[in-house]
Formats: structure tokens, C-alpha cells, sequence
């Protein structure tokens, strides 16, 4: 077990007026004089800005990519030293909270002052993103700044983001490589007798202890010969014999998520488990064989869907086998279909076939890539083509 | 150093009915014939519905409280087994994520189908939340259930979720109390040369070691006799002489957190910062004291704020001197000028007092309590008057 040697943290001045001349860009194709980014993965893709303190719901923090000049912060007082630490030299600040107007006048008036041409603001209005601010204080801002409009943004902002940096890999790699020693340690940790939540805060400290900074995603579920969900846990239920263990992380390193899990079995898994096993991991090697450039997220999907239909799937409640990742747990695009978004180099992708092989027995698996000029590299390391055997 | 009893997870089904007869209760009074809830906290508050699974954006979840009936859950069918758990017997889904119509007519049609009185519901509008999904999505909800209107519904939810039954107070307790001890255990394990990050992932080792669920805020700042913000952080500066360290984490058990933070000196701490510790913890006593039925938010700000200014305080960005908390990290109120909100049993506050107290250099201290038919009840054990001294 080596854990792999660690990026530097923070990115070069260079790589921000990368992705703010690359947005700007963008902003003209759809006629945009700048965009408002409220959530913290949107803030920090196009500031730097790095903080724990979006835990707390309390402060608005917002940031205008104007189409013409730099960024311009809106934040809180409180964020102003941590601000002033990246490369957004435009910060004004608000004592907040304060509830009467929390920066809906400041930043009003910073968004009317941006330079005009198209008339109109892109913000974080389209699928998988919300506001980060009071919806009633948006609706504020909307009204104050007229006859300025406010349309949906949020397409620049995934298009930006779905294509990810040599630098933005690298710490996506580093986190999954972590994580997979940290996967990979377990099953000599593991026993039987003790709990699901026991399990998790287990694979939790071999991940902290292995230098990730964060851990928001640890998700445990077992059952007799399968897990029924993928979605609730861990609990308080006992592992043993003849039980099957799924583990799912979503943890972090500056600011880059990986996201994988891996099946343990306790005692040796019975037939059908086994054969599910078997469905899943060639569902998973189709699915990375199909991941390159001139392929699309839907043909991904195919690829993965063959062989799981092929081995006997019966049911899938996710709605997708995979989707992007990177300062987010989930991105787009999704492997599903309809999706249809060509595949390109720099995507980061997860591969996630799963299926009901019987009533109540699911099988999951799921590893991370990325997309290269002529097909992929795996950011994790590949799951055994067997389940690791706990003794129960 | 004892782990506290640690209180059974989950809640009886007579704790959400009481929650929901509360609601019905003031949604009459606001005129309100339901409420829409979006965001992780209030769902679970509403539903007892737990999961990790909300760190991912993609999806959007919905629970309706009806003024009339048992709550109506809409939410993705990867959801469906876990939300059947609960006491929620009406569970709608839909196949997500579908970009295309990712449950606004499942929602459209579930609202339409509440008993209408009053002819509008509430939703998440106001200060300290936002709306979790898309904001183009809220804006087709509207336009699908006219005449029926949204409104906000926030105050309702706020008043509700601030005061606390026993079972909850009985949750956060627990995380006070083994965070305490995480706290008390940490002196012995820092040592001068390593960096701030070491330091706090040593504490979330501790929290995690000794059964917090997550850790999702440790936040670590330090300085030469002391630190200038507790926003960003923790970094790659090696502590050493000369030094003060503060940690602050928001861990959490069973779904709600403790916040509080503990500073640490490198070697003997000059006389500056040893007089504003001094000030800072009177402040904290002054809070603890204030905090009592019949007095309010911003009397509690005043008895700390007095003792900051006596103590010679140069400013504080802060914006307030504590604030609620339960499954949020931060909730209301705020202990602040113009909050004026009364204190009343069952409320959960931090005392949170802090100051500039020389250019660039802050001391901030912070406690959890409950308030109580009398007065309060501290849920952390109280900090050392004195800052623990590690050899540097």
C-alpha cells in the first residue's frame, strides 16, 4: 500500500483566466454580459475560494463572472480575509447576516454596473443545480436590476466544468487512489458480528488516516445475499454469514471528489450472488471500453445495459449507470438514455452498472475514469474480479 | 474520559405526528394549506427520512405536509425503499434524474390534489434557506398549479424546528459531549512542527474514533498569538512557537451537530492574548448567563458584546455572537442587534463571543446550551478558563 504522491493544493493564477476566458467565450455565444454563481462548487471553480463555512446556510455568498473584466465578490464580511487569498481582487462586503438585505442591495447594484450588451445575466436557474440564496431575495435582485434580465446560465457552467484540467485530474486521481488503498485495507478490518455502521466508520478512518480531507459520502448497505437500496445507511445491522456489503465513498481532497464503492461478502457468497458479481464487473468493463471520444453517455449506457440485461437484471432504481464527478459527488452528464452528450477528452466519469438480480438483491459496482485523446485511464484501481470473503 | 450514553437513533412515530400537529397548527394561522419542503434538513425534520444521498446535486426531493392529511412524499424512485421506512405512507416517484420533467408534473399534480382552504402553500423563500431545485423547475411548478399560490413558508418552519423536543436536545447533547472529549484528548496528540491540517485531522479522528456520524466542518485557523479568521482553513502552516490554534467543528449524531470551538497555545502565550482569553471566556459566562426565558437574542448579544468592549475588542466580522443549531450547523436565531427573538425552553444556542482584540489577530470562543424553564443548561463541557499550553 503506497499512497500516491499528493498534488499541490490550490491552482496557479493561469488556470482561473483559463476558465473565466473560456466563460467569457461562452457568455457571447449565448449572449451574456456575466454570470452569478452562488453554490460553493460553482464559487470555488471560478475564485479558488476554499472554506467549510458553506455548512453553514445562514450567509449568501455570491460571485459575477463578467463578461468583460474580472470577477467581483459579493460575500460576507466574515469571508473577506479568505477572499482576499485568491486571485478576485474586486471583493465588497455586507456585516451579514442581516435578514432585512443580505447583499441583495450590494449586489444589485454590482450587477447593474457591470458593462452592457446583450442586457442580460446568466445564473444557476437549469437541471442539477438550485440558487444558494433566499428565493425571495432573488426574486429582490431580479426586480431591482431591471430592465437587466436574469435568464438560465447554467449550461455554460456544466459545459465549463464537464471538461476537466490536467490539474483538476490530478487531484481527482490522487483521491481515488487513496480511496482505493483505503478499500483495499478493509476486508482485513472488517468481521462479522459487528455492524454496517461499524463497517463505514472503519473504511472512514483508513480514509482520513490516508489523507483525505473529507468524507461526506459513506454509505453502507448489507442484507442476506444482497442489499435492498443504495440510498439509506448505514444502520445498526449486524453482518454475517451469508450477507453481502456494499460501501460507497464520496470523499474528498482539495476540494475533488472520487466516487466508487465496492461489495464484500461474508462467508462465501452464494451462486447467484455470485454470478451477479460476475454480470456487473463485465457490465463494468464494457462500460469502460465504450467511454472515448466519439462515443456518447447514452452508448455508454448500452454498452452497460447488454450485458446486464444479457445476465439476468430484472430492475434499476438509479435512473442511470454513472455520471461526471469532480467538485461535485455527481455531475453531469449522466450515463442514461436521452442524455446523448458526446463523450470528450477530460471528462471525468463514473462507470456504474447495477441491477435487481432477484427480489430485494441489488449489485453495484463503480469505478472512476477519465476521458484521454483515444479512449480512457481509470483514476481508481479496478475492484478484484471476486468479491473479497470476510470469515463469518 | 467516558463517551456519553448514546441515545437510541431515529424518532418514535408520535414525535413527526406532534411535528406535523404543530405545523397544521400555525399553517391555519398563516392561511396556508400546506408546506413544500426541499432541503435535507427539513425533510428529514418532517419525515425522519435519512440518507447521505443528498450530497449528490443531481436530484431534486420533495416532501408536502398537508394543513389536512399525512404528508405527502415525491420523490426519486432510488429513494422509494428508504423513504418507506418512515412514518410517510404516500410515496410518489418518478424514474430520476430526467432533465426533462424531473418530478415537476409528479409535484404539480400532488399540490393540485391537496385539500385546498386558503388557496396557497408555502415553500422555503426566506432568510437562512434556499429552494433545493432548480429554479426554472419552481418557476414551472407555479405556472402548473395556478390559481393555487406559493408563498413563503419559512417563519413557520423556523418557528417550528427552534425549539427542540427532549429527544433532539437528548442527540445534540451527545455530540456536545463526545466532541468535548475529542477536545479535552486533543492537547496530548498536537505537537509544534506539524501543520494545522495534521492538527485537525487528528480531531476528526477522535470525533470519528468515538462515534460521531460525520465530521462535516473542522475547521482549523492559527497565527502568530493568534489567528485572523475562521472562515478558510485548515492550511499547510506548521504550528510553532509563539503560535495559537482554534478548532472549530461542527460533528454531528443521529442527524444533528454540535458546534463549538477550543483554541490551543504553542508555548506560553503572551500577555495579549492571555487577557483577551481571559475576556473572551467572561464573555462567554456573561452569554451563558443571559441566555434565559424572558430575555431575547439581542440581550444575549449585548452581555457579551459589553464584556467584549470593556476587554478592549477592535471589531469582530463575525456579524453575531451565536446562533441556533440542530440539523443545520447554523439555524436561527442569531444572537445579534435587531434579531430580538425571545428565548425560550427547548431553544439549542450557541455562545459564540469572539473579537479582534490587535490587528489581525482574533480570539473566539463558543459553547452549546439549551435553554430551560429557568435558565440553561450547558450541552458542551465548559473550556478551560485558561488555553491549554502545548510544548513548542
Amino acid at each position: 500500500m503506497t499512497v500516491p504522491s499528493r498534488p499541490a493544493r490550490g491552482f496557479p493564477r493561469s488556470e482561473f483566466e483559463a476558465r473565466a476566458a473560456r466563460a467569457k467565450a461562452l457568455m457571447t455565444e449565448a449572449g451574456l454580459d456575466g454570470l452569478l454563481v452562488t453554490i460553493k462548487a460553482n464559487v470555488r471553480y471560478f475564485s479558488g475560494f476554499d472554506s467549510q463555512f458553506w455548512e453553514s446556510p445562514t450567509r449568501p455568498w455570491f460571485l459575477l463572472v463578467p463578461r468583460e473584466g474580472g470577477p467581483v465578490a459579493v460575500i460576507p464580511e466574515i469571508g473577506q480575509p479568505g477572499m482576499a487569498q485568491t486571485w478576485v481582487e474586486d471583493i465588497r462586503t455586507w456585516p451579514a447576516p442581516v435578514p432585512e438585505d443580505d447583499g441583495v442591495s450590494l449586489l444589485a447594484a454590482a450587477i447593474a454596473a457591470l458593462p452592457r450588451r446583450f442586457g442580460r445575466i446568466g445564473a444557476e436557474l437549469g437541471a442539477e443545480t438550485s440558487l444558494r440564496m433566499p428565493a425571495a431575495d432573488f426574486q429582490r435582485v431580479r426586480d431591482a436590476i431591471r430592465p437587466l434580465e436574469i435568464a438560465d446560465g447554467s449550461a455554460i457552467i456544466r459545459r465549463l466544468r464537464m471538461i476537466k484540467s490536467p490539474a483538476e485530474v490530478a487531484r481527482i486521481r490522487h483521491v481515488c487512489q487513496l480511496a482505493s488503498d483505503a478499500f483495499e485495507a478493509l476486508p482485513a478490518r472488517l468481521a462479522a458480528g459487528e455492524s454496517e455502521r461499524e463497517a463505514c466508520r472503519k473504511l472512514r478512518l483508513e480514509l482520513i488516516g490516508r489523507g483525505a480531507d473529507d468524507t461526506p459520502y459513506v454509505m453502507g448497505a448489507s442484507g442476506p445475499g444482497g442489499y435492498d437500496n443504495i440510498v439509506v445507511g448505514p444502520t445498526d445491522r449486524i453482518l454475517g454469514a451469508g450477507d453481502l456489503l456494499i460501501i460507497d465513498t464520496g470523499s474528498v481532497f482539495d476540494g475533488y471528489f472520487c466516487d466508487f464503492d465496492r461489495n464484500f461478502a461474508f462467508g462465501a457468497p452464494d451462486d447467484a450472488a455470485r454470478r451477479a458479481h460476475d454480470v456487473v464487473y463485465r457490465a463494468t468493463e464494457a462500460g469502460i471500453a465504450a467511454a472515448r471520444p466519439g462515443a456518447t453517455t447514452t452508448e455508454v449506457w448500452r454498452a452497460m445495459a447488454a450485458v446486464l440485461e444479457a445476465g439476468g437484471s430484472i430492475g434499476n432504481n438509479v435512473g442511470r449507470l454513472g455520471h461526471g464527478l469532480g467538485l461535485e459527488m455527481t455531475e453531469p452528464p449522466s450515463n442514461r438514455p436521452g442524455d446523448d452528450t458526446p463523450i470528450a477528452p477530460g471528462m471525468v466519469l463514473t462507470i456504474e452498472p447495477g441491477m435487481l438480480f432477484a427480489p430485494g438483491r441489488m449489485m453495484v459496482h463503480e469505478e472512476n475514469l477519465v476521458v484521454t485523446e483515444d479512449g480512457s485511464a481509470l483514476l481508481t484501481r479496478r475492484a478484484p474480479p471476486e468479491m473479497p470473503v470476510i470469515k463469518a
